[in-house]
């Protein structure tokens, strides 16, 4: 396969930083859409896989999967999208295509495994994946979605993870008007949960063990803030038809349950290592739910953008260069982030 | 409230055994049915509430809560019953009728809370309720549900407990053709879950621990038996769009929620005393719920009784004598019995 190479930033060892290196791409095939990366967020998982904690990294890795950008080439199969077009690509750049679940287009629970943008197997082209800290990248059309112009493009970038990990789940269980919607947690999973959940039409409460995070909570759109860590405030609050919980270190889940009208459902998208203790009393008594989120598909990833753009949404992001990459590492390690770290990737170009 | 006394097999204290003694019930009331019992299951919740396991006891105790008999006598209102009708009483013997739940026919979620049948206080009529283990009872005709005459009549007392709570989930998870609906523990609830599930038109699929009960899921009418102690078993087993657990101790749910498809749930509806771990990897990556589900209301009560008259199906007991409670209490104890134990109250009358 003939191939291009691409300046990206990355690391061959879990304890190694971040540096700058090339790879090898493939060249534009009849099916792809190439690329200029423009802007790219900065998730945890990108954090974890750099360093190997989730086991199976391969390195070198590029990291990276919150990744807007312009179309500078397209193959010759390819309808939908001209060179100068803005886009965007997330976690999902090929799966099987034949199963239910990427005929019903949520192509994250394809039976047969999708191929995450970094540091999976190409079963297609063979190699390894390689993320957004790059210059370019080389996707197929159907992976790609349209970034709506009207975006402040570095912070919509995060659409395309955290935005979709709290958009589908919220869809799915329905939050909208009439709904209490309660959110745990206020990171960049969280924050952009309230906005959207608000958007929605929900009535939405904010669960926070930081006081001091309260009169953000009120300005991202929460109608309500509740310091989970005061019991009275946990036993006055309203009990809520969906608790979308982003929390990915261990925690209590039983007192959010507890606020669960019947029916109820507590929706993890955080990804804690260690497993949570669940009692079953409040859960059968309610006949709660206790339930899991992951992205969303590409349509819906398409249909968040559009969402977010029909409501001025974006992340609320810290702007860096790509060679301050490493320290937002270390400061998205202390949580020290309001609340998403984008890197600027034109700055790439000219090392 | 004028009274009558009436016979009853309970217990004065968690530490002594179940004897004759009598309690006053109130007479019949407009709205109210008198019913000769003749026959009443025993559920693990009883041997629970005697012994003040769960805390909160009040004595005297008269457990019972699974009643088969005829009506005596009926009050003035009531045009639903006359004197002679084959009838049963449940767990709810009354509920608050204003709620929204009440009005959709689940009064097992009744906001207001709904009143037990036994050992509950009796907001509207005073004192603290006594249940089954009695010659008679008087229940709001409301709550009471018509047994038909073609089931067999001790057998057919489980249904009111056992039978409602798995067939109230299987129903609200919609098993049926072309789903497959795991069935964990063969015990007085799983046995009546593979009946059941399997008279709905699901592929039933019984999760046990013990190599020798899989002669009889199979007689139950099982289509396919794992031990779930064989990893090879569970690991080459079909994916289950529900798993049923019946399971009231502590136990290992992972890896049963890694055989749920997508959008796939575990309900719960036993009652562990500890809290069930639980991983967030295979519940995220798979959009999969982890529920509990609580008897049902009475509407789908006199539904269970009614599809289990017309599929046939029954509780697989064993009838005992008045004076043997105690010593079926001490085999329960040791899950010695299949799969129910129901009690021939008519011996009552005679002692």
């Amino acid at each position: 396969m003939k191939t291009t190479t691409t300046k990206v930033v990355g690391t061959e060892a879990a304890d190694a930083p971040l540096r700058e290196f090339t790879i090898e791409r493939r060249t534009v095939l009849p099916d792809d859409v190439q690329i200029e990366i423009l802007y790219c967020g900065i998730c945890h998982s990108d954090l974890h896989a750099a360093r190997n904690d989730w086991g199976g990294t391969t390195y070198p890795i590029v990291p990276g999967h919150e990744i807007v950008g312009r179309v500078v080439e397209v193959g010759e199969n390819v309808a939908k999208f001209k060179a100068g077009d803005l886009v965007g690509v997330g976690c999902i750049v090929d799966s099987c295509r034949q199963c239910h679940y990427c005929h019903e287009g949520e192509e994250q629970y394809c039976e047969n495994g999708w191929t995450v943008v970094f540091n999976a197997a190409d079963h297609k082209h063979g190699g390894i994946t390689y993320g957004g800290f790059s210059e370019k990248i080389v996707v197929d059309a159907d992976y790609v979605v349209r970034v709506p112009e009207t975006l402040d493009l570095p912070s919509a970038a995060p659409i395309l993870c955290a935005g979709i990990t709290v958009y589908s789940p919220l869809k799915h269980w329905q939050a909208g008007p009439g709904k209490n919607v309660g959110i745990i947690g206020i990171g960049g999973l969280g924050h952009m949960a309230i906005k959207i959940a608000k958007a929605m039409g929900a009535y939405v409460t904010v669960f926070t063990t930081t006081a001091a995070k309260a009169a953000d909570a009120e300005r991202l759109g929460a109608d309500k803030i509740v310091l989970s860590t005061a019991a009275e405030e946990m036993k006055n609050c309203a009990k809520q038809d969906m608790i979308l919980d982003t929390v990915s270190a261990k925690h209590d889940v039983n007192s959010y349950i507890s606020l669960l009208k019947t029916d109820g459902s507590l929706v993890l998208v955080g990804l804690p290592a260690e497993q949570l203790e669940i009692g079953a009393f409040s859960m059968v008594n309610g006949r709660k739910s206790f339930s899991g989120s992951n992205i969303g598909g590409i349509a819906e990833t398409q249909e968040v953008l559009d969402f977010c753009a029909t409501h001025n949404i974006t992340a609320d992001i810290e702007l860096i260069q790509v060679n301050q990459i490493n320290e937002a590492f270390e400061r998205l390690e202390k949580n020290d982030v309001k609340y998403r770290f984008v890197v600027d990737m034109q700055g790439l170009k000219q090392c």
